[in-house]
């Protein structure tokens, strides 16, 4: 099968997002990265494309021309979608123009700065029957998948309550001080719209909520912390929600959680039973019921939903994370390679292969004699 | 910086341990798939390059043709280093000849089958000065990296014991049928060589004692468990180890610890304090000590060593598996673009975001109305 | 010392709360159960009183006996202290009379049916300069009151956000069915007055909140779920609460949360970190800060405050329900005394110590053997 | 029905032991403590007596004279059963003397200084048909005898694998230098007898395995750490174990473990599946097999059997340490009572019953007017 032709918006320099985003599309050998725009300067831009190894051709000097160089290429190569790792503001006007001009979207949270640009978005991408991602990018662990799964299928029954928490404590460190506090980007309702705690991580505890259960908020109560008087955004809110006159719940959001990392957590009570999830053990599903023991549900098992097993690579017991492990011995090599600094033991050398099959021999030795010690001296 | 050329040997069709180095060699932008052999069959190798992006031109028919054909080319085009990710009685002749040509190594473990050839590749090795990798990839965590580093500066003090398990399950369903037994090639000595569970998992938990402490272990005792009179391969042992007279530990590993997925565990223990981790919750290490409280240490975050947190691409708080939860959407986004049959929710789409927007003005609202009610319906 | 004299209204039969009560008593050799009315039916009673070993001269026919009788006996004799385990609309009328009378009280929660009763007993109690405690028996345990005394000396900073959660799904199962839900006393306005989830287990959120932070709430808004229309008291609440302008929380509390046992859990963020703690799991207390690894608090360590240590009676790493693992033994025993039919292996026997001894000798002279094999056969 | 006269020998003065007996033998209100002999010093003796509310006309001056006296007093007031709490040397005879006096006896373990000592009190025991009782604590949590009847009724079907570790860490501030390690008496083979390490800790670990399995271990094959040349006793052992040719397991004790406090933990392997159990968390058994979640049982549920909840007082959610939280108030009140130095908040008092109530009817008021805020002033 052919690849999907990726063009990225954003994302160059020290990007974390576009790591993710570039590992991500990485991942199923689906997509190759065809072109974009990653830094608004030119050079930096050409630099960082021939870093990841973009083919330069197609790299342009802006926004602009992106689109009308794109448009100027036969359909069969054109770029298909792209992705759109830009501050907020360019949300709208980027994710804009590319539907005009037939791209297909992945646009990071959040999708725009107002109701109103998200309503004119979602009017055009109808109209020209785009694809169109928003990167609420929790919906993507297994165990999320799969409890949405089985909540449709009715293994909750009847939804009584949802509680969704997302606790940070990031602001702490920040907000005490009236002149540090005037310096985060984040409580300047310029760059940060309406809303800096909800805005940023209530919406993803909201998103969280109507994605797990399939059903829609009806009415919303919210309390808002500002702490100060000279902040005016929210670092911290409580919402009451109804999704009717008797389904209710609660979604509790905080930037000045002391000590939280990044704490979204998920509780969901039916008339059957009742799941829980933790982001920051992602692996882990609860499921609990009036009369059975607690389970404790993982991903790659026979017993998991299609939806969640599909979202697995590996077998159970290997967290997700072991991609990662693997690519720090691949950079730890890369840096021999390279004649670079490396920390002591950076990569498994071939001592350590070389004393594991003497390991594995004495092992054997020792307990065919009869289970006596041995040595276990390198030749 | 130009990237590294990487050829790769095996891996190709459903291979897992394809998909985690290739997905690894990605992640920090250094390597590029520059050829390989990835199927014995020539078509399929091809289609699989194909399939994964590869430049076909550098696809070989077979390892030998690979080794005569990149030799010809000028060294600053030439693959620099082979990933060999084939069967385990491979690795030996492919990583020697690999040597003796001058291209640097990354073996899947076990090195070898025995051994002497361990020691043959470590002499070719140190006359060739190769770089050469044998990925224990679980050495690639953050939080052993930091364990391996903070002992080696003294935090433990003098080590006084050391307790590593690699206990797993898989086996158990297939090791009671004499007629099912007899089809694990694990089991066959011919394939797996002289052990099983030693060799395949017990190799690992010796390696991460090794690594972690700095030390060698002088001499083992060893009690394997065959289960079965036809069964000629430990499926169980324990292993009693001596670093020094006074300097003990024990090595368990098995594969009928009936249940468990993937139980490598880690105590070190020494006069100052001891750290305890866990594999299948990686990003959690804990530190104990004589008189203060247990401490909980997660990577990212200022007072973890650099060697970690050089290995951690996000914040606190994001477990390394975010990566496959972005993974997962794109993968979501591929089918849609694709029109492949999706799964409900398989990524989160435009009404989220917009859904979204509205959430946030009405948390707003709610809450500059003094507390009341909003209703919450699109326009 | 001389032991306090102790009278207990109720908690005979098979009460729960009366067991609890006379073990707690008994806990520190303090008290000695002098008499009291355990049972309306007087036959009863005085069998409930010879079978907990209670000499049956102070047991009385009734509560106004009891305050009759005793009064006469003169002070030094007479029932200090009162004990009121009653249901719940008894606990007015006994605790006004008692304290009229000069007893001092221990009364279960709720304290009485109304707002109006409550004040009209504090003032009794001033008046009579009257010991009074309620039992909100959770902030009994060690970790809480650890919590209670660093957050008073200023370990959290200022206090910022509190949190208490109290969940439970015990009503789900007799909710749902319109029959069944009506012979529930709990929802019985009559029984259980104006409110079922926050008059049961809110309030005990709410007392964890003022008690742990020391602060006063100022106001609150609540949102109650009654489920049906033919219920009128709540099932599930959520209520925001504020001590001031800015420092805000949240309690929760459901009997819906299906699958949910005894939750209630509590995190209170200051400026300088924050305390999270479970009941289900008490003997933890999580210490998070801005900038140190998470810290895992027990009991019975040297760095824990005082106040905790008093309340613990065993070395760390003993839960406290060591007691009722003895407690369990001792009844193994008893049983068997009694020639009464028993679980196999209800309290270890002569074998099991014989066993052990043979075990502690094979063990040395393995070990001096050269850690060779030893059989151990009993002779 | 009528107490069971119980007899205790030590336990006296600050005595832990002595507390964790009396506590257990009042759970149940089988037991009455009739006499005995709580300390060597006749004036300390009845002091403490009194102290616990034991008549002193039945504490003897010493155990001969209990005997003496006991013997004369008629079969069906004389003590029945007698708790031997004294220094293990005192175990054998008094246990002897009260066997061929016709007392049963519960002896703290272990049972003996020698095997050959134990053999004859089995053999004692079995003369006199005596109910002997060896206080293996640990076998008394609910969970731990759910565990063994569940093995003995082929939950896990055929055991393959036991691990069993027991690591402390107590010894480690006092065994470095060996001034202070002299005068540890655990380490001197006069009062510790042959064994330090094993025999205090590793016969726990010992008895659990036999105890859960049902299985008698057949031999054993032993490596000890004394750590120091001037040390003779053992600080630490990993003990293999057979059951028979191919059921084997691994009993692993230290007390060397830096900042382990009492880590008694199981692991029992059988065809069918595995349960695995930690001390320090004693109300969760977890059961895990081949292909369904795992599971996490806990007590105080109808799907626990009888055996458990038997021992389980409270309902599911309430940790047994529940008894010790109530134990604490009542013991802040005895302190009011008595006018002593009280901790604040040493128990819940007036004014927190009546926030309570106060909490209650605010909350209705608020839901009632439409979730408005209300205040929360004390008339």
């Amino acid at each position: 099968m052919n690849k999907i032709k990726l063009g990225i918006l954003g994302g160059g320099g020290d990007s974390l997002i576009g790591v993710l985003h570039r590992v991500a599309s990485n991942m199923y050998d689906r997509y190759e990265i065809t072109g974009g725009v990653f830094n608004p300067n030119y050079d930096e831009n050409i630099s960082f494309a021939k870093k990841i190894g973009v083919n330069t051709g197609r790299v342009y000097d802006d926004f602009d021309t992106f689109i009308e160089e794109e448009t100027k290429i036969p359909i069969e190569d054109r770029i298909e979608v792209v992705s759109v790792l830009t501050p907020n503001f360019l949300h709208f006007p980027m994710a804009k123009k590319l539907l005009e001009n037939g791209f297909h979207v992945i646009c990071e949270k959040p999708l725009t700065t107002s109701y109103n640009e998200a309503l004119e978005l979602e009017s055009l991408q109808k109209q020209h029957e785009a694809i169109f991602a928003v990167t609420y990018t929790y919906t993507g662990y297994p165990m999320v998948r799969h409890m949405k799964h089985m909540i449709a299928k009715g293994e909750l029954g009847e939804i009584q309550k949802v509680d969704v928490q997302y606790y940070q404590g990031w602001i702490n460190p920040v907000i005490h001080d009236p002149e540090v506090r005037k310096t985060v980007w984040r409580l300047d309702p310029k760059k940060a719209g309406i809303s800096s705690c909800i805005g940023d991580i209530g919406t993803h505890a909201f998103q969280m909520t109507e994605y797990l259960t399939g059903m829609e908020v009806k009415s919303i109560l919210s309390d808002l912390n500002m702490l100060y008087d000279d902040n005016s955004l929210d670092l911290d809110g409580t919402v009451l929600i109804r999704f009717s006159k008797t389904v209710k719940g609660v979604i509790r959001a905080s930037q000045i959680a002391t000590g939280e990392e990044n704490g979204l957590t998920v509780a969901i009570y039916g008339k059957k039973g009742a799941f829980k999830w933790e982001q920051e053990n992602p692996n882990i599903l609860y499921h609990i019921t009036d009369d059975k023991p607690k389970s404790i549900i993982k991903p790659g098992h026979a017993f998991v939903s299609d939806v969640a097993n599909d979202g697995t690579k590996l077998p159970g017991g290997h967290p997700e994370g072991i991609f990662d492990a693997m690519g720090n011995i691949y950079k730890g090599v890369a840096k021999a390679l390279r004649s670079e600094n490396a920390f002591d033991g950076e990569y498994p050398n071939m001592n350590d292969g070389v004393r594991g099959m003497l390991f594995i021999e004495k092992v054997v030795e020792s307990n065919k004699n009869g289970n006596v010690w041995v040595h276990l001296d390198n030749q």
